[in-house]
This record gives structure tokens, C-alpha cells and sequence, in this order.
């Protein structure tokens, strides 16, 4: 394991490290994911996809006639903020006749709610 | 309650809603904090406040020189993005002495968690 990410102690320091800080690369990863949920629409789009049945589930998903009705922006523009959260791994898609299909992708959600809520270190 | 964030269902729609989406102006106000955790050093600095013994606990905190030596950026920088959390209601800051003291907000944290990997709604 490399020590990127840990910090340089020095003297005067003294308080301990007690678990694992991120590192740069995994850094810079998350933070793509957290941009795409800093847009209020694609926040509701994702709690809305999640909200309806099926829209957790893997094959499943909810059919985008389902999302658009819900926000003053008009169809493509809500089409671009699927495509933001898809190609941050937040929702998959699948094509079915005429409609999109989408559902959440839990691994990363899971992953960004355990790194702001891990469990605390053991002192 | 409003309906505000709550799909117009069409005559086609056949997933029904088995949970609340987020209104628009929860969905506003979390997406400005998903933005503060979108920069790759701000992620680290909120981890590395937390992985250091006291940076979870009010009044304790982590002193600032202990942040600044693990990254490749100015103090003023590190200042400037510990300013943006502190913003955004992640961490919070006291000042003793010569050094300022961060800890982190568990409120805030524990609601996008709590957002990211909401409890299944039962059907």
C-alpha cells in the first residue's frame, strides 16, 4: 500500500490517524459521481427512479414516459441528465419497443453512503 | 403536502410511486452540498478529518496543520476548500490559539446517506 493520501506528521501534530483516509486516485473517481449528483434535477431524477416500483431492481426499471412528467424541462434536456447519472454508474438503462427503461445501480450508492457515513474507527 | 416533485402519470404509466422523490427544494439545497464533495480534495480533506482521532467529535477537532501537509496545493487552497464544506454544513471549525480546529457534521453527512441508500419502501 502506498502512503498517498496520508498526511506528513509533524512535530507539532498529535492527533493520531485512526482509519484510512481516501486516496487521490479513488478521490478523484468519487468526486465524478458526486458532480453528477450536484444538479437538483438529476437528484430528483434518481430519488424518482427509486421511488417507483421496479425501480430498483435489475431489469426491472421505470419507464422514462414515467420521469418526464414530473419537471418544467423539457424532454431532452431530462434525457442529457439520465445520461450524466448513467455514465457516472448511478442508474442502467435498458431499451424495450419504444421506451427506456431505467434503474439504480445500488453498488454506487452504496459506495458514496459508506464513505460519508463509514463506521467509526475503533480508538 | 404539495405535489410538487411527484410525476404527472399518464394513462400509459403502470409503475406506481411506492415511495416519496425528493421535492425540488430539498433537491436544490442537497445538490449545493453533493457540489462541495465534487472537487477530489475536498472528498480527501473530509475523509482525513474523519480518519484522524477527534475529527468526528464537537469542540475536539483536527488542527489544520495537520491537513495541509498531504497535499500537493498551497495552504491558502486547502483553506479555500475547507471554507467550502464548511459552507456546504460538512464540517465545522474553532479557532485556538494559533490554529484552527475541523471536525466533521454527522447530520449533514448521515442525510445524504440516508438519501443514497434509503430504506426499501415496502410494496
Amino acid at each position: 500500500m502506498s502512503n498517498q493520501g496520508l498526511p506528513v506528521v509533524s512535530a507539532e501534530c498529535c492527533t493520531p490517524l485512526v482509519a484510512e483516509p481516501l486516496g487521490a486516485g479513488e478521490a478523484a473517481e468519487l468526486a465524478r459521481v458526486f458532480k453528477a449528483l450536484s444538479d437538483p434535477v438529476r437528484l430528483r431524477l434518481l430519488t424518482l427512479i427509486g421511488a417507483h416500483a421496479g425501480g430498483r431492481e435489475v431489469g426491472q426499471g421505470v419507464c422514462v414516459c414515467e420521469l418526464t412528467g414530473a419537471f418544467e424541462v423539457t424532454a431532452p434536456t431530462i434525457s442529457h441528465h439520465l445520461k450524466v447519472l448513467r455514465e457516472a454508474g448511478l442508474i442502467a438503462s435498458e431499451r424495450r419497443g419504444t421506451w427506456v427503461y431505467y434503474w439504480l445501480l445500488p453498488a454506487t450508492l452504496e459506495r458514496l453512503a459508506a464513505l460519508l457515513k463509514p463506521e467509526p474507527a475503533a480508538l
